[in-house]
């Protein structure tokens, strides 16, 4: 025999009982994206090239994967740069099409495209694929979804709350017992530059004070020290590293760092906006975290931050977003405000696996199976189905009447049939089915009518 | 200004308003897809290069995207394969992957792969997009979806009934008038083939006798002609090309004809089965027609051969499929019988435009806007929000107080809003809510609890 067929690395087949779990997880967050009002868009799996090199900085631009050039455009390879080993030209030489990194520079670019045949602010949701050529590792794929949901033309901070009752509604109906949304400002992080006078080095700044969850103070400190922030300004900001009083507490604290700050003001009052809507509106599961030191790709948000941990599980964030002020103006349009927050669905499906949150309901296989006893009874039996199929019960009659019993009851485990209907020549006679519970064993006697109606109402009490 | 930006020719973005027409033909294939016990797998976009090439032939080859390698793997490229002018080994040495072109080879690979994951017959759908670099032109795309069921591991001619009742429900379901679903059996047109004593030319016969309906009967003798078919083979089969008859008529005359040929009579067994069935079991709109001149690829099928075409409409065939003995057989996985079909979901959107079949309610944009008088207003309606979303009611609250009355009024006609809540400082008082019907202009006064029960009565009722 050949060698067994496979995948390429990175990717993933998804069985019937994967793809039960994953369309669970996609439709309560599509169902939530709904009914706040976001509309679903969809946008090509590839881009132009140019639409999408330069947006994710040079690591982004190497795990872009690109199409190849078809037919006699391959003769356009441009030789003499594969020589120089300039290989990022080689590879423009030799593709105009990419596929897409992720959902946000498409949905830029989709908005400018299309700015006169959408109304602002326009919310829309968004659950496609993205491809990304990094190593493949545990967790980490080369095509995975995004699930994301972004408003744009408007600053309103009634989106930033919305968002936090949507990561609340998604993951409490998901079931995941305890999360917490971690929020956070950029314009507080500027003021924090600014006070300390490290306004030119924001980003270093930042970048270090964002691990500060995985190397400690003391690895935040060294960090800093390294990136030639002075000794002054490290003084300054290290005591708002370990804040720990309740978010009011702590925003008084950091309110008064920033009293110099215009900019930093402007985000405390931006964040305590948000934490007084949410102390009126309350929460269901989520805990609501004010985190100085949450930064997440800084040079891409412009306000509010937000990132979702589940408690109690290793894991990384399975949900974040934030406010970004020009996205749009990548591609020529100015002045449009967004924000927007993604879904981690693998993270989601990798903590409910953990958990074992998955709803028994979706192991459910086919509803009903008929056994196929003889060429009389299949015949009975086809019409028999058909009236089942009629009333929306999915059902199935075995294909052949020249298996045994034994066959047929074992590919009605292996499929977790429910029930079995069993119609064999008495049966046929007198107009009867017997029902098998094939969890249970029990057996009952139905007419088909009966049948039907026990069925659909089974059904109907899920 | 920027140029604006676009997206790669043969592609598409989906606005909300196509998002709803193709997810209402998506979920009803899907919806008759489960009833009818199939199951859902997902495949990865891309397949490594060996899975996909050689399996469509040299013009499938031709358009298969290929995904260029990332990094020092381009430095394999094989200059001298470019100089000789040998694109197609060029392009192997520059890429390993490629974005898949049906989902017919993946579902093969899949079945070889996880066969002892699975239990035969296995019945799955997959609705997945796939690629081709195909010249775009009108109704032709580079990117497009497919929608498919495969039963694979049974010879049952059971699903191929199955089948003809799925094509039946499923257009029914979308409300097509009037629709005729082609069979045909490759046995029988072996059994012409051989009776006219082409045997050998068996390919080159049934294609041109495929084209009847394009190029007429002239057209079709000029082609066999030229492909050296003798001038009395023509003659025997000329008669078969326009049988008026009913399709037992035909089938008795088919069946006189291929009297001596044991593998046309097995063609016209399996087919009169198939036509006995249906006429005990009845079909919802459809019409079943034999017709000997179906062919569709023809080298892949085996037994029944399946199209369907929308009448009325001028567009190529709708939905198509047929049996297949061998196709696990491509990964070494021999002796597997299978019957696939599929749903052209593009031809399908296109056939339910022209005709104007969607359902009105897919243009129902969001139920209810709460219009923002002011800071006041605002905190009262968000609570009111809360409350609605709670009951699973769409809705949103207009995200800015400073925004005039007209402006909000146009964001919900824009957004087609279906009622308004008006709430001021005198609804407020009395805990009231005005709620406007955008279509009618009526208004109503509701206290919360009335307004909440009225719209969830009214969605129920969809």
């Amino acid at each position: 025999m050949a060698q067994k067929p496979s995948i390429p690395k990175g990717t993933r087949d998804f069985l019937p009982a994967d793809v039960a779990k994953r369309t669970y997880i996609f439709e309560t967050i599509k169902n939530a994206f709904r009914k706040y009002g976001f509309q679903p868009i969809e946008t090509p799996s590839f881009e132009k090239r140019e639409t999408l090199l330069g947006k994710y900085g040079e690591e982004g631009d190497r795990l872009i994967f690109r199409i190849l050039n078809s037919g006699d455009k391959m003769k356009k390879a441009d030789l003499n740069a594969l020589e120089n080993d300039n290989l990022a030209v080689f590879a423009n030489s030799l593709s105009e099409k990419a596929l897409r990194y992720d959902l946000t520079v498409p949905f830029a670019r989709f908005v400018v495209q299309h700015q006169n045949e959408i109304s602002f602010p326009f919310k829309r949701y968004q659950i496609q694929p993205v491809w990304r050529a990094d190593r493949p590792q545990h967790g980490r794929y080369q095509e995975f979804y995004q699930c994301d949901a972004d408003v744009v033309g408007s600053d309103s901070l009634l989106y930033e709350l919305e968002y936090i009752q949507l990561f609340d509604e998604v993951l409490t109906s998901l079931h995941i017992p305890d999360f917490t949304i971690k929020i956070n400002n950029r314009k507080i992080l500027s003021g924090i530059a600014e006070i300390s006078g490290e306004s030119e080095r924001l980003i270093d700044m930042t970048v270090a004070i964002d691990k500060l969850d995985k190397i400690g103070q003391d690895g935040v400190v060294k960090e800093l020290e390294e990136k030639g922030i002075s000794a002054a300004a490290i003084a300054k900001i290290t005591p708002l590293f370990d804040l720990s009083g309740s978010n009011s507490e702590n925003l008084e604290k950091i309110r008064g760092f920033l009293a110099e700050s215009e900019i930093g003001l402007k985000g405390i009052e931006e964040l305590s906006f948000l934490l007084e809507q949410i102390e009126a509106l309350g929460l269901n599961r989520a805990k609501l975290e004010f985190d100085v030191t949450l930064a997440r790709g800084l040079n891409y948000y412009t306000g509010a931050i937000f990132e979702v941990k589940a408690n109690g599980v290793k894991m990384g964030s399975i949900c974040g977003g934030g406010r970004y002020d020009d996205l749009t103006g990548l591609f020529g349009m100015s002045g449009m405000s967004g924000v927007g927050i993604s879904f981690g669905a693998d993270r989601i499906y990798d903590v409910l696996t953990e958990l074992q949150l998955f709803p028994a309901s979706l192991e459910k296989g086919l509803t009903l199976l008929f056994v196929n006893f003889g060429e009389k009874e299949q015949q009975h039996c086809l019409k028999l189905l058909k009236e089942v199929r009629a009333n929306a019960i999915d059902a199935e009659l075995y294909p052949s009447f020249d298996a045994k019993m034994k066959k047929q009851m074992k590919y009605a485990d292996d499929k977790k049939v429910e029930f079995v209907a069993i119609v064999g020549e008495e049966e046929m006679n007198d107009g009867l089915i017997q029902l098998k519970n094939m969890a249970t064993g029990e057996q009952e006697e139905f007419s088909l009518e009966e049948m039907i109606d026990f069925l659909v109402k089974r059904h109907n009490a899920y």
